[in-house]
């Protein structure tokens, strides 16, 4: 699906917003591509990322994914307006194990309100890339509320 | 709903587990209640973990939802058994702002192989206590299978 | 948790949007409570509305659920204003079997424009109830949009 | 994403258990497509299938995707086992209008104990197909219990 940005300015906006997280320092967190409707973000392992069993934490890999799915709904929302997670849910497919990660979103339905994106999860080693989650979330557009702008 | 434990060692168990994620170390994250069927865990306001607007982000907010639902779903498996994650779905019900979070996971259905969980999410100032989000979240018990053991 | 209906005209608007769903009418499906922030809905036991092992099909506990937290959240609605799910999820508990089946719905936190409510699901023989389901759900508060007015 | 299903009758086994579902023949549904991970269910629309604003009531949308990913996932699992839903989310996109309706469910993830599912649901009129519904969906493969075979 194509979908253009009715702000012309979105990927310095969505860079801007990603760099003012200061979550994605903590988990080493770098955008990759930005595109209307698409966004993907890259961290590399660390150990301190890890669960009990030597895996990617859960929460690490939604934590990707949910910045993928709300940044790629944010390149379509008009200027002025700020994103917000409405809820979303993952599906873990296999461990999470691998030299890096990288969380694709997309974005399926814009909406003036709502904005339904998808994300996917990979784990890297080498040149093999293994699907590991899969993410439907719901972004909100909000506007006029102070201090919520992207 | 009250549940019992077939495993005694259940708390230490968990304790022990817990500990030996190093991604609650990164976040700060501690134990607090650990009976059967329900784990409590707290994590104090650090503005390392927030995300573009000054909340707390999402992600963690999510992390700690799936530790506590996690947790709270292995207290109720056989001695020998490791947990993991089938997928969760979380609602964002208000900001995340606060001086410290809980996160209270309680087992809905233990199961022989998946057991359902929930969980809710609290940000504290002095004494109020604010709902934030909610989980409803699907655990599966691993059995043999090598690193998989909590 | 206890909510006020800004509209005092809440129940016969919700008892008139009830008896204009024809699905409704497919499942025999009838209103129980409708109190602020609360719906029950219930529904007989009918050999038509099975899946292949003859539990009742998911798709109309579904139904049934998706049935009670939209009109849940329309209790605390304005006047003039239409209910819309955006999205829910479901966790199946148990196989649903018994003479009739009850859901329930109720608000987790009324908004101006998105309502997240949730749901459970029971089984009833005799004085018997079995917890066969429960129910997260985002609905959405439609305002000027010509035939959407509940 | 291609699969191999394992037993070769797959195509029987999953038209046989859909025959089985009363519900199907209430709500006038029928297969089209069975292949390897794949589903696709149809169903016309009639008047009783509507909610109160003319709309496909999401329950029945649900219901089909329920169906089209669950036998999708039925259609990679060994012989003599049957297909129960854990859980699954749909995310609404549009109202759903139109003279017919397509649910389209593919596996995302087959496994011996848990089958990923993700189905999108369409509105046919004419030549023109809206996309109105994705669906993300966890499917249980059962063993050894008694009436739960497809």
């Amino acid at each position: 699906m194509k979908f253009e940005a009715s702000d012309p300015g979105f990927e310095a906006r969505v860079r801007s917003s990603f760099a003012r997280q200061k979550a994605n320092t903590l988990m080493g967190a770098s955008l990759l591509k930005v595109a209307p409707g698409e966004v993907e973000v890259l961290m590399p392992y660390r150990e301190h990322l890890t669960q009990q069993h030597g895996f990617l934490h859960g929460g690490f890999v939604t934590a990707l994914l949910d910045i993928a799915c709300g940044f790629a709904a944010l390149t379509l929302m008009p200027k002025g307006a700020g994103v917000l997670a409405v809820e979303f849910k993952i599906n873990f497919l296999a461990p999470s194990e691998g030299e890096s990660f990288v969380a694709r979103g997309r974005v399926l339905k814009p909406g003036r309100t709502i904005t339904v994106s998808a994300g996917d999860f990979y784990c890297l080693r080498g040149s093999e890339e293994k699907h590991a989650a899969t993410m439907l979330a719901t972004m909100m557009v909000v506007r006029d509320r102070p201090g919520v702008v992207d």
